[in-house]
């Protein structure tokens, strides 16, 4: 193998495309002998490698010489990994205390599929050799279901259509109808997540509904509160098969958004049921089918046999609303953040916005712009940062990488940062930006605002991937709550309430005419549980949430109930974990999915472990940010 | 200058790089001395430079060293290009005779512009040096109004979004409804040439209102015949500033792009009014300004003030129904192929379908398919190329270059080919088309179709360019005709119509339920003459074909007529030429176009030439290939 010795910032394109190349094969080499030992050696000591799906059907992270070695020892040789080629030009990195990092595309197979990966090799001290601190193993296709795309697009005879009676408008009504057939999937919710999994889904020739309980796709977004954009960049948001036009602005509004999912389920001929409420649904072990009922849209209900049900509710959840004593006395309006507002005439009056997440500051401000005279109440503390220079930190790869490769691509670069090490790199980047921010701060501090960090000194970045809440952006209302134009109680609660005042914990109280609860929403749990009964939400478990084991908890992946699935979370990570979420579907309904009882996890005792503590509060935020 | 002796073919590319960015230098340089001579010395005997706004704010071909030279003397002065940089790494490709081009795009600028060109260096007899071939300069952007696109895409100041009573929605919903204000440009026809033509507009600040006189957008394309598809490869007819989605098909349906224009749209934020018909209008030289009438959805009238007015009524125009004797005894139904005959039950029925162009033979095989006995009258010869392998030929750049650049680039690329030599290299290309379709033309032969292969043998391509009509790309009903499945009567005329009959010019006659004119449509000047009278339309002549200065006539450039634009074509020709009309309109709008009686053709007496033949015949064909 190539020395690594040449210092590789200053090495050519040439040495780079060969140490790397030396790298790949030597661990091609070591893998085809079964070698777990030499395997293993190969990754730095404090190295990660994740797969994600291609060896055992699980999302993996794997910490370290000796898990990883085995871990290949228990699962490797049922799917061996081969022919392992570079793809495309190495690049030099660099990641956390790492100041150069070789990193490179691969492709390999096994027997059933074609995978990509991403590695960055390091130096490390008393070796010659590079290794992989983090390498990341995905499967990119199923070998006998390829995807129609690019060069490959789908190529219709003309000859044979121009001479059928039914053209592809006709063809289209009709798979919409469902009319004599159940789809393979129903996915319920018609959201992002919804809809990106089941434009994968067709893609590769599974049947599936999207039901959505809105009159119109898009509406779980044009239905929010009136001021909402996204917070974070367009860079970050792209649909999978189809980008944002590139004079599209950086921050897309609310409705802009909504008519783009709208389009989105059109041109990825997605068959959506609008104005459809999932009424529950029960699994048959026997037949592996499920019995779903649905209400549609002329009030009538529609029983569906099918194998997968996909949960893709995401905000549209169950609202978390407090109760206070005395709400019947309060005689103002109480509405949830859920709700619009913007039929209001709030001039003049006084609102209490209960809750310092995204949602309560945005509607704060937003109150504020429209004169009314708003209090924020601050339960519990926040991690605020600025949209400039901190919030954009965690996401510079995706605006590095924007227009110069395939999102694919970028979504892979990412994946290879499993959360446990994403974690260790958000300590020193959060304190980054606490000290860029430390006016802001200083300025909140200054008026009583309850600063946090995170509980391991993490910042904004893992409280989104964790609970999907507890954060906030500043797009101006934190600037408002120092100038003192957004009144701030924080530390407290709500006692009760009394006509056309409240009353908090302290002995404080305050005359207002309407409440916001920007109060979250409950864990996604207790959906399932009311809509699928207390066996099959157990067998989930938690939603959300890192795991003992470095993955989120019940999201993309297999879930404790066969033929069951949540996808969710913010753009970014609807479009890339639907890959998976689609292939495993794909796999079990060709019957390339071992049973689940088979897979190693279960059959070597593991108990999956839920996260820490359960991603409830608000899966809006997560919305929020992409 | 980098002596040019090494073969191109075995060149490294660094040698490339060098012999491009040494020959570039040596243009600038000349070019910067004002040495004309030089310049014009640096292209090949037989060369083109072909110039799209840079120099002149014309369309202007020169084939020959003495053009290029009396043309650089006459223009080059008032708008000198200067900082010619190469961009990229130069290509080693082909083209006609010459069998090694060193290829190179390159941008300039001028003291108002922004410029990208492309070149062909060749080698030329007795020179060491590579010679121009092809050269191509083009205005990229204006410096003051710079496209806000990929990475300069609009950055709006949440701070101030978030707390302004008005959010994008509202803004989108008043900026459309033209309550008090006009728009400085009103463009007649929402297909995909004035929806290009819009967004491009928009992009860089000009207010245009789009009219449509269907219900919907999209409507061109949906209410045409039943099992119309693209003819043409999804690589040519990707819409500016958004690609058609990886995973769409070869060939699109008309619903699929019908839907698809419709997003377009909105996406693009375009004002559109459908349902609103344009009922005339007149100009006023003093005021530079129309004055427009358009019929309201609601039946009311709106006058409105533009400066400048786009024809982009595309297929939309007046058909051209010829007249028969005895129609009125006829008592069968006579349709035009603009209408839609998806109504009629034609199974087991008599079907003459006139004319044998696409939309004759597309609706013929539809018939056929839906159980009709269908004759096809042919009036006049046709040139007949198969799909595959003869019909992509002339668009192999896009076909090589889908998804590899941006398609801006390779429109580039292709407009850097005039007409007159895309003339020259159609001869030998339409040849080996005809050899490659040998066994489908002789089948053709047999049962009497009338074949021919353009007035100077150039094949199917030019007659698009020139007429939009007189071929057809085979995807099935040849075959139906040579297998007698689709009966043939060529050579002949209608003579008369008697009840239930057709009398033909050779005195054999037909028994028929339903005569389908596939005749084409009016030129697009006698539309002009319908709506502005006769001193505009004389003004702007005639429209499409290629005149003697070897460019459209009339089309994407400034007309005869000030403010006056006429748009259309095909998707590739629409989504290229759009960006040059978006350029002149803001240009003039800030005064930066010098008045039209200024410019050099008129200002030297010169009056340019229509077509040989007027583009008459058929829009819809065009329309169909793109």
């Amino acid at each position: 193998m190539e020395k690594s010795l040449v210092a590789l910032r200053e090495s050519s394109a040439a040495q780079q495309y060969n140490i790397a190349e030396a790298w790949l094969a030597a661990f091609a080499g070591a893998l085809e002998q079964r070698d777990y030992i030499r395997v293993a050696a190969m990754m730095h000591s404090d190295g990660y490698w994740r797969d994600l799906l291609t060896f055992g059907w699980e999302f993996k992270t794997l910490h370290g010489v000796d898990k990883v070695q085995s871990w290949l020892t228990e699962t490797f040789d049922a799917q061996a990994g081969r022919t392992f080629r570079l793809e495309g030009q190495p690049t030099v990195g660099a990641i956390g205390e790492h100041g150069a990092t070789l990193e490179f595309f691969f492709r390999f197979e096994t027997s059933i599929a074609h995978g990509r990966g991403y590695a960055r090799l390091v130096e490390e001290a008393r070796s010659v050799d590079l290794k992989a601190f983090t390498l990341l193993t995905t499967m990119h296709e199923l070998k006998k279901f390829p995807q129609a795309t690019a060069r490959n697009r789908p190529r219709e005879d003309l000859r044979i259509a121009s001479c059928q009676p039914e053209n592809w408008a006709d063809r289209r009504s009709a798979a919409r109808r469902y009319r004599d057939r159940d789809p393979e999937v129903v996915v319920i919710g018609g959201g992002q997540s919804g809809l990106m999994l089941a434009a994968r889904l067709g893609q590769i020739g599974v049947d599936t509904l999207v039901i959505e309980k809105t009159r119109r796709v898009g509406d779980v977004w044009r239905n929010r509160y009136h001021s909402l954009q996204l917070h974070n960049e367009i860079c970050m948001n792209h649909f999978a098969y189809m980008p944002f036009p590139e004079n599209w602005p950086v921050f897309i509004p609310k409705d802009k958004l909504a008519n783009w999912l709208e389009f989105y389920a059109e041109a990825m001929e997605i068959n959506v049921w609008t104005n459809t409420t999932f009424l529950g649904g029960q699994y048959d072990d026997g037949e592996k089918r499920w019995t779903v009922r649905l209400g549609l849209a002329d009030g009538t209900t529609r029983t569906m046999r099918p194998s997968h049900v996909v949960v893709a509710v995401g905000v549209s959840g169950i609202p978390s609303i407090p109760k206070f004593d005395g709400m019947d006395e309060f005689g103002g309006a109480i509405v949830h953040s859920s709700e619009n507002t913007d039929g209001f005439d709030v001039a003049g009056r006084s609102v209490l916005v209960v809750g310092a997440g995204t949602s309560g500051h945005d509607i704060a401000q937003s109150l504020y712009g429209r004169g009314a005279h708003v209090t924020m109440l601050q339960r519990s503390s926040v991690t605020v940062v600025s949209l400039e220079p901190s919030s954009v930190r965690p996401y510079e790869l995706y605006r590095r990488n924007d227009g110069v490769r395939p999102i694919a691509d970028t979504d892979l670069m990412a994946a290879s940062v499993p959360y446990p090490l994403l974690a260790r790199l958000h300590q020193p980047l959060s304190r980054q930006m606490m000290e860029d921010d430390k006016e802001l701060l200083a300025g909140l501090r200054k008026v009583g605002f309850l600063l946090d960090n995170g509980e391991d000194d993490t910042g904004y970045f893992l409280k989104l991937l964790r609970y999907q809440a507890g954060y906030y952006l500043n797009i101006g209302a934190s600037d408002l709550i120092i100038e003192g134009k957004i009144k701030l109680k924080a530390g407290v609660e709500i006692a009760e309430l009394k006509p056309k005042q409240v009353i908090f914990s302290d002995g404080t109280s305050l005359v207002t005419d309407i409440v916001v609860l920007a109060t979250g929403y409950k864990p996604l749990q207790e959906w399932v549980r009311a809509m699928f009964g207390d066996d099959i939400a157990d067998r989930v478990g938690p939603i959300w949430g890192i795991g003992e084991d470095g993955e989120l908890c019940a999201m993309y992946a297999r879930t404790g109930q066969e033929g069951f699935y949540v996808s969710g979370g913010g753009l970014p990570g609807a479009r890339a974990y639907s890959h998976f979420t689609a292939l495993l579907i794909k796999a079990a309904l060709e019957g390339l999915l071992p049973a689940r009882s088979a897979t190693r996890s279960e059959a070597s005792g593991e108990r999956r472990e839920g996260p820490k503590r359960a991603g409830h509060a608000s899966a809006q935020e997560l919305q929020r940010i992409g």
